[in-house]
Parts: structure tokens; sequence; C-alpha cells
């Protein structure tokens, strides 16, 4: 019976890592940023969201999404909105070609599966998003590109637009209203410069000791240096670090990607009541990776957090030794080393001295990645022909 | 013999606290600020620097600085230009009278004590030229007002010019380039707002893990946020802040405290490298401080940071079960409570929790103070009247 068919697409997408950081809302509705922003695609062998989009006739109703085993809900405004805006790029295809079976009449069954624990502290909006439109953009058949699919992810959550494609891409601020000018674009594809590396330090979670608890909107209404941050400091950021991408000059990438850090937290720490995500755990990471720069007499590491207190460190892979295996000296007994035994028989380029101790006191588990590819097609499904929820 | 009289003047001088600060310089040489600033005098009952200036023929020919017992460098830039200028002065005054004796020919010898110790972190730099330019000023009997002298207490350290008044005090940057309108003058006497108490939370040097090495001078060269802070934030908080100490309105004072603080630190996190004065204790007492004032209903109280990671909590007389109360009840074992019982019977306000033993683990001491009076003549002396050091 054609009325029971299970149509299903799946996805994987990736996670990625701003070096020009988005804060700050000038539409929260439509999720429009008050910046341009830029990021690095990591590589979805380490970190990735599995997502299956389905439909069918014989599903019940509702649309429902089950992410990492458990049901979640749709009603939000943020899902609502990439649901909606999906349909009708189908139905409007459906119109066009009575052919077309139509799927947008039909309920959807989404699950979608991290391969990281939620423990990392790593944000997995931008992937679950990023797979989420890029699923059912796949079951629909949507023509769209990923660019005009950005635009849908973005109003489920801003970074994911990023998270449509690989490598190296920019999140475009825009200036119309509706938001339709608001889209990512690749600034280069991984192939362009594959030797970037990131190295994630997990710091454990309990030493948050004051929730983060405000938003980046505190900040836009209460800061008295974020202006400066939007009308000059990010611009030329961007300016800068698309020309250093360019040139694949690191030394350049490095400095833009650790001051905007920088610049987005003192942002936070400017808003009224103060927002903390780096601890004293970060600030020693901080410090290791200034040892190792001074130490290698030239720029091979860069530090960034998001809003946590987990640095990522960018490097080229031929700077492994000088920044792996120095950390490596302070974090043997982390997990997440993809090589212990190579990385031990490296020379760490500095004595890190009080600092690995503490360091190793924060930080018990890494994540070793680096740039990568965007969302993929898999036939590795999470929903069965019948619509069984499988498991990944 | 009169050639081997000593002559000799003994002044106090107090600390000083920011509650508008002082971070950035246009002209290095003269100590020239980017920015006016304001500050709370502290009570020299518990924080004070007493010096004896003295002169005399007798004295061998090399002006000698004697701090905290030890013999101190005099030929410094900063130090030369007070001891220049003050002569100059007192020279004038013999050129206009030749009855007076010629004290601006004759050897200096200045004594100097702090009646706290270095390690509580508080700059003592303040109160120790302004001790310094008073005391040589009453040695010379110059007529100059406290304004002028702060002139010259200005060039041995800036944020010294404001400890030459009581009280409630502004230093203006002016705009002159020679800096002769860059000084300190009263906002209010101490009188005006008698009922400002401070607690300073003394955290334990042994947690600065990553030093600060950095000054002021990188965060002008190099933090892109800096120019907003110096042209719009601090001219609005020190224009709030006048307002509110005119008012007696602590809520107003509390508020600009807090967010001057929180904009001062964002410049430094914003500077590259970056400067981390705050740590993860100091970000407790921040919660902490929110919490009191949440469960107040009111804002009973302000933090303020200097360069450093010691808590200076503003509050008011009034306020003192509130405020007191609560950091007692975390800090019972610290030493330097000035009333420990009738601490331990006052209710905290608000039960702190974990954050009780996190922030007891970082305080090992408080000084308890408040607004207090500007340097005081003394007739305790730290120089002998046959020129023999004491002392205090």
């Amino acid at each position: 019976m054609a009325d029971s068919k299970v149509y299903r697409a799946s996805t994987t997408a990736p996670v990625n890592i701003a070096v020009v950081k988005y804060w700050g809302k000038r539409d929260p509705k439509l999720n429009l940023p008050t910046n341009s922003s830029l990021s690095v695609t990591l590589s979805q062998d380490d970190l990735r969201t599995l997502t299956t989009a389905s439909c069918s006739a014989s599903y019940p109703a509702e649309d429902v999404l089950i992410l990492n085993g458990e049901k979640s809900d749709v009603s939000g405004a943020r899902t609502q909105a990439c649901l909606r805006e999906l349909k009708a790029r189908r139905a409007s295809l459906e119109e066009k070609d009575a052919s077309l079976p139509k799927l947008s009449t039909l309920p959807l069954r989404i699950v979608s599966e991290n391969n990281f624990p939620t423990a990392a502290g790593l944000a997995s909006s931008a992937a679950g998003f990023a797979a989420l439109v890029r699923a059912i953009a796949d079951l629909y058949e949507l023509p769209d590109t990923p660019s005009q699919l950005s635009l849908i992810a973005r109003q489920g959550s801003g970074s994911a637009c990023r998270s449509l494609f690989g490598g190296y891409v920019a999140w475009r601020m825009g200036d119309k209203e509706d938001g339709s000018d608001s889209m990512a674009d690749l600034v280069a594809p991984a192939e362009h410069w594959p030797e970037m590396r990131a190295l994630i330090l997990v710091v454990s979670a309990g030493r948050k000791l004051v929730p983060s608890t405000s938003g980046m909107q505190q900040t836009v209404a209460t800061s008295g240096m974020f202006k400066q941050r939007v009308a000059e400091v990010v611009p030329a950021h961007m300016a800068a670090m698309e020309k250093a991408i360019a040139e694949r000059d690191f030394e350049k990438f490095a400095e833009v990607t650790m001051r905007d850090s920088n610049s987005f937290h003192a942002t936070c720490l400017d808003t009224y009541p103060p927002i903390f995500y780096l601890n004293d755990y970060s600030k020693v990471a901080i410090r290791i990776v200034q040892m190792i720069n001074e130490a290698a007499g030239k720029t091979v590491a860069a530090y960034t957090f998001d809003a946590g207190a987990n640095p990522v460190i960018y490097y080229q892979e031929a700077d492994s030794s000088a920044v792996v295996g120095t950390l490596f000296s302070a974090l043997q007994k982390a997990t997440g080393w993809k090589e212990p035994t190579a990385y031990a028989s490296m020379n760490p380029i500095v004595a890190l001295g009080d600092l690995a101790p503490t360091l190793a006191e924060g930080v018990q588990r890494v994540i070793m990645t680096g740039v990568g590819q965007g969302p993929q097609k898999t036939d590795q499904f999470l929903v069965g022909e019948t619509g069984d929820i499988l498991k990944a």
C-alpha cells in the first residue's frame, strides 16, 4: 500500500568552532545577528550529528523529534520555523509537479544522535539544526543550495547556518529586515587548508562555580563597549581573517582568533550583571599557549573559547610536536589522545612547571580533530523502512 | 650649631579605592590619564602610610628614602619628578623671603611606613606618594592647596593624586599637554556621606596562577574596545557617580561602581595578550554580592576590583547585618573581623551553600574600613631630632 510507505533521508552534520564569534542578535525572533562571524568546520570523524528524517501517512498526525534517544519538544518557535519553511518549499515543488508525492502533508519522524557526549560541553545545537534542515531538505528533494538552506537553519540556531558547509565558513550578517540576506557562505573548502587541526580541552564541569544564566541579549542591552565590537572590531577581524585564510597565514589566523575570543569574552564581562565563561583553568591554558608560541619563536597555536570554559586550540599539522607534544606532557592521563605513544616520545617545546598539574586537575578529556567536510548524505538510518526507530 | 639642625615634618596619608577606574595613560611620562576617575578615600584608622620628611645640612649629600625599613632608590624618574618640583617651589619661596632657611638646598631624609602588610595586595603607591608629597610640602611650608599638590603627587603615581583628599575624590583628566590641569578635587567630604563602609576580602596570593606582567599601556595599545570606554563609558560613569554621591543614592553608586569595575576588567581581557586580574574566587565574591542584593530586594552591596583579585565591597553602615553578617557566615575563620561575636549573631540574609566553603578556601583575611579623611599632620616622627631613624 502506497499509503504506508516510509520516505527517508539520512545525513550527518558537523560541529563548527568560530574564530570570529557570533554574540548578539539584532532580531531575536529571526535570529539575525549584530555582526558577521566566521568558523572552522570540524571533522565528522570526531564530532558529528547523524539525523534521519522520515515521513509517512502511516505515522500518527503529530511531527516527532527524537534526540539522543529522548523525545524532544517540536512545538518551540525555533524548530517550528524550520519545519514550516521546509514544508512550504516542498509544497511549492508539489504544486508545480503534480506527480510528486505530497510529502509536505505527511507527519515527520526525525531521529538524531550525536557521537559525542553532551558532557563534553560542546554546543550541539549547531550540528543538530544543520543536520535536521539538511536531512529534511534531502527527504523533500529540495533544490536549494547550502546557502539557501542556511537561511532556514539560522532560524533554528544561529551558528547552525555555518554547519551547512565544510571548511572555512562565514555567516554574513546581512542588512535586510526580513533576514533574507543573513546566511552562510563558503570562504574556503577544507581542501584549501587541510593542515588545520583543533585540540579541544574539555574542562570538567565540576569547576563551574558560577552559573551562567544570562545570555547574549543581556550583553546587547547592557554592555557599554559592545557597540564598538560590533561597529569596528568584528568588521576588522572578518576582513583580516578572510585574508589570513586565503593566504593560509597561520600567524595572522591565530592572532585574529585569539583577539576575537578575548574581545567576545570581554563583552561578556562588560555585561551587567557580568557573564563569566572563562575560569582559572581556561586562563592556565591561555598561558600555556602563550608559552608554546614564545618557545617556538612564532605563533604555532591559537586558543579560542565559545560560551564555556573549554579551550579549543587551533594549530597546523606540522606543528603537532610543539603543540600536542607539550600539552600531552601535562595531560597524559586525560582520555581522548589518538596516539599517546607517539606524543609521549615528543619533547615538550617548553617546560610547563606548576601549570602542568594545575591544568591536569581541570582537564580529564581531550578531543583531537581538525578541519572537515560539510553535511554528508549517508545510508546509515535511524528510522527503519517500516518507521521503527533504530540505534546508531 | 644651626648647620646641624634637623628640620622635620610628619604626615599620614590614606589609601583610596576607585569606583570609576583609572586605567590608561595618554602621556606616560607626565602620568596623564586617558580618562577621569573617582575614588573613595579609606579610613586611616585601618590603612595608612606614615611619612616623615626631614632635611639637614648635617646629612650626607644624597637624598635618602627608607620605605618599610628598607632603603629605596630615589633616582627613579617618578620620585625625582616629585622631589624636583617640591624643591623648586621651596626655592621660589626662599627667593622671595631671604629670612627663610635654605631648605631647598639641604639633603632630604624621608622615612615611610605602612600599617598594612604588602601581602594584603593593596597598591601602596597611592598612599606612599601622597604622604611623601604632603610631608615634604609641610617640611617646606609650601602654601599650595591639596589640588595643587595633587599635580605633583600624580607624577609619582597617578592614583596618588586622589589620596591628598579625604571623602569622595575625583581626578579630572584635564586636556592640557603639560598636565597642569590634570589634578584631583574634592567631590564631597567624608562627612557628607559618612555611612559608607568598605570590606576588603584579601584573596590569598597562592591562587595567582597566571602572572600579570603587562600593564595599562598594553591595553591602550591593543584593546579594540578601550576607545569606547574612554570616550563614552567613563564620562557617563563619572557624571552618574557624582550625582549618586551628591544625592547619597547608594543603589546608583553601587550600580556604577560594579559596572565600571566590569568595564575596566573587560578592557584588560580585551588586551592582547589578555590581562587577567579576577580569578575564580573573585567571581564567587561577585556572585555572593549578587545573592545578597537579590535577597535584600535592593542593592545594599557593591563589588569593585583594582588590578588584583581582591574584592572591595562597599556598603552602608545600616546594611551591616545583611552584608557583613552574610560574608561572616562564610569567612568566620578569616582574620581581621572587628567584632566577630556581633557578626556571628547576625543572621545571613541568604544561605550561600557551596559558595561559602569555596570563598573561605581563597580568603583568609579581611580588612574592615570605611570612608575617611585625607592626609593628617602628626607629631609621630620616623626621624628623630638628631636625624636618627625611628620605628613606627
